[in-house]
């Protein structure tokens, strides 16, 4: 979550990604909060292809939304889940957190001579993207904690804020924000619209990832469930503070995200949204619910626009095929990948 | 959260306790979540006396929410966060969860001849208040779990939904859910009215107040914070599900809460509200935000309308004074306690 009041950099921050939000998710009631009153597109999910996995989608919102359907859902049961990297957003050379965490680590690195004697880090010293290609899991957790450990939410938002404005994707020299899923993002604003309330179910960390979800997607920090470092309740400076440990807390993949769904919103999502092998278990929970629910899974397989892989994500592209989850190909159902460049 | 289209259990409790929320919350917008559209009294905060606490109470809510006053604050920062009992309900005898899980192992003891043997819950196998007067923590835990162990929040529903309609707390001879403080909820309501969400954030086991958080206060079952006990994710009868075991998770009272705040909403509450030592923590957390907060104590000392005791909240008392925060007294500044009984 951007605080508007605070310091310079995050009051610039907060201008550039409110502008974003303005443009592209339309997203702001009479309290500034989701349920959007307009869609972005004057038609509805522009940015997709019109064919029948699009109209399948439609059909679904409008089944659990209408009150005379037989499979309409009270709105307090309409939750939507999405995973992040690589559903949301782009997570190529690897997730967006993993790069600001080696971007930081290398501007610090005179501070921090240990480092160089740390395998965990010293390899990843470079600003050489290949070094952290497809740098997840404890690897990336170790990288990640160096530089974030020891800070609280507030200490992380002006380092991490700016590294957003400034930083540019390598291979589309744009600010990684800019390189959100623009059909999805008006998947979001359109359930919204049918009054679903929105989250994400992230394995990166839900500290991050608040920075900027508001802005770009319209989905407040307390929608936000990520992976954690260990947290402590300390008096720091006279003011007490929670600040995060280098130790993992939660990795939120596979089980652990129906485990943390359940635990932050106590039900079952009717949508659940994901790209990749982490996102299985929460795709089952989804669609084992009683009732309608629908799975999505996300098939990075344009490389000319975006990406080409499906490592990682063989088993779940599997489980689609078995269970009925629908399969986006990015290649065939997206009209376009990316909003139009922002200068 | 109840399930509106499920049992004709929960279909009866749902319609009980919609009722009840139409009548004391007023809380419904156009997609029946949060942000009310109206105050259900007509006079604003209407249980609470008219005396200055009440008076600087409107005047904070009102300068941190008009965008000309120089404490004004963005509406994503205006969280508030209430303890549950004791603050927004009555949690005598015991947490009315503990009753609960008491009359459930009681009702259930014949299948469970175990109990009989187990030191940690024969004792209550009784329905003697006396018995679980003021049972909390480690031992409160011991009996909650051998009552909800091995239940998904799906099956606990219509066993605690039912309890929740038919059972009467003895003194009061009414449903528990009758016991909830109306200043309380007229506070949440003007709250939401000016643009506030707000949460619970409570030492009780947040799957058991989900069962009634909507209804009895306009809270959704996302935005309730609480104890847990260990969750796994398990397949039964072909289906996947989250499914508590008997180990404590995370028991949120002191330290924990600002920690589970953090790790759930990711950013300071602007006004917390709390009534024992377990919330002193909280109310640091709160008031430690940059820029305006409100801290908020009840102070049980009405024991004609409700009950006095300052048992496990002397530190909070004497940290209210110290640092400024309201103390809230039952006696003087509540006008009406509860409601006014509904058959």
């Amino acid at each position: 979550m951007l605080k508007k009041n605070s310091a310079p950099l995050s009051l610039a921050l907060s201008a550039t990604l409110a502008a974003s939000l303005v443009m592209s998710t339309g997203c702001s009631n009479v309290f500034g909060r989701e349920t959007p009153q307009r869609v972005a597109s004057e038609k509805v999910l522009g940015s997709w292809k019109d064919n029948k996995l699009k109209q399948d989608i439609l059909d679904f919102v409008q089944r659990v939304s209408n009150p005379k359907s037989k499979d309409f859902v009270p709105v307090e049961d309409r939750i939507a889940v999405f995973d992040n990297d690589g559903t949301l957003l782009c997570e190529k050379p690897a997730y967006f957190q993993v790069i600001f965490a080696r971007d930081s680590a290398v501007a610090r690195q005179k501070d921090h001579p240990e480092w160089s004697e740390d395998a965990a880090i010293k390899p990843f010293l470079t600003t050489e993207d290949s070094a952290i290609a497809g740098l997840r899991g404890k690897e990336a957790t170790r990288l990640i904690a160096a530089c974030q450990s020891e800070l609280s939410a507030e200490e992380l938002q002006p380092l991490a804020g700016q590294w957003l404005v400034d930083a540019k994707h390598k291979r589309f020299n744009r600010p990684y924000m800019q390189l959100k899923y623009e059909p999805m993002v008006e998947l979001l604003t359109y359930l919204r619209a049918n009054g679903f309330k929105t989250f994400i179910c992230s394995g990166a960390g839900a500290d991050f990832i608040r920075l900027y979800s508001n802005s770009a997607y319209g989905i407040p920090a307390e929608q936000v469930i990520g992976s954690s470092l260990k947290r402590e309740f300390v008096v720091k400076d006279g003011k007490s503070v929670v600040v995060s440990r280098p130790v993992m807390h939660v990795y939120n993949v596979g089980p652990f995200k129906p485990i943390m769904i359940d635990e932050h919103i106590g039900k079952r999502p009717l949508i659940a949204v994901g790209n990749s092998d982490g996102d299985i278990e929460m795709l089952m929970y989804c669609t084992d619910r009683k009732g309608p629910s629908l799975g999505i899974l996300l098939h990075h397989d344009d490389e000319v626009r975006e990406y080409k892989y499906d490592t990682g994500a063989e088993k779940a592209l599997q489980k689609a095929s078995e269970r009925g989850w629908k399969v986006v190909s990015i290649k065939d159902d997206f009209q376009n990948v990316f909003a139009a460049e922002q200068k």
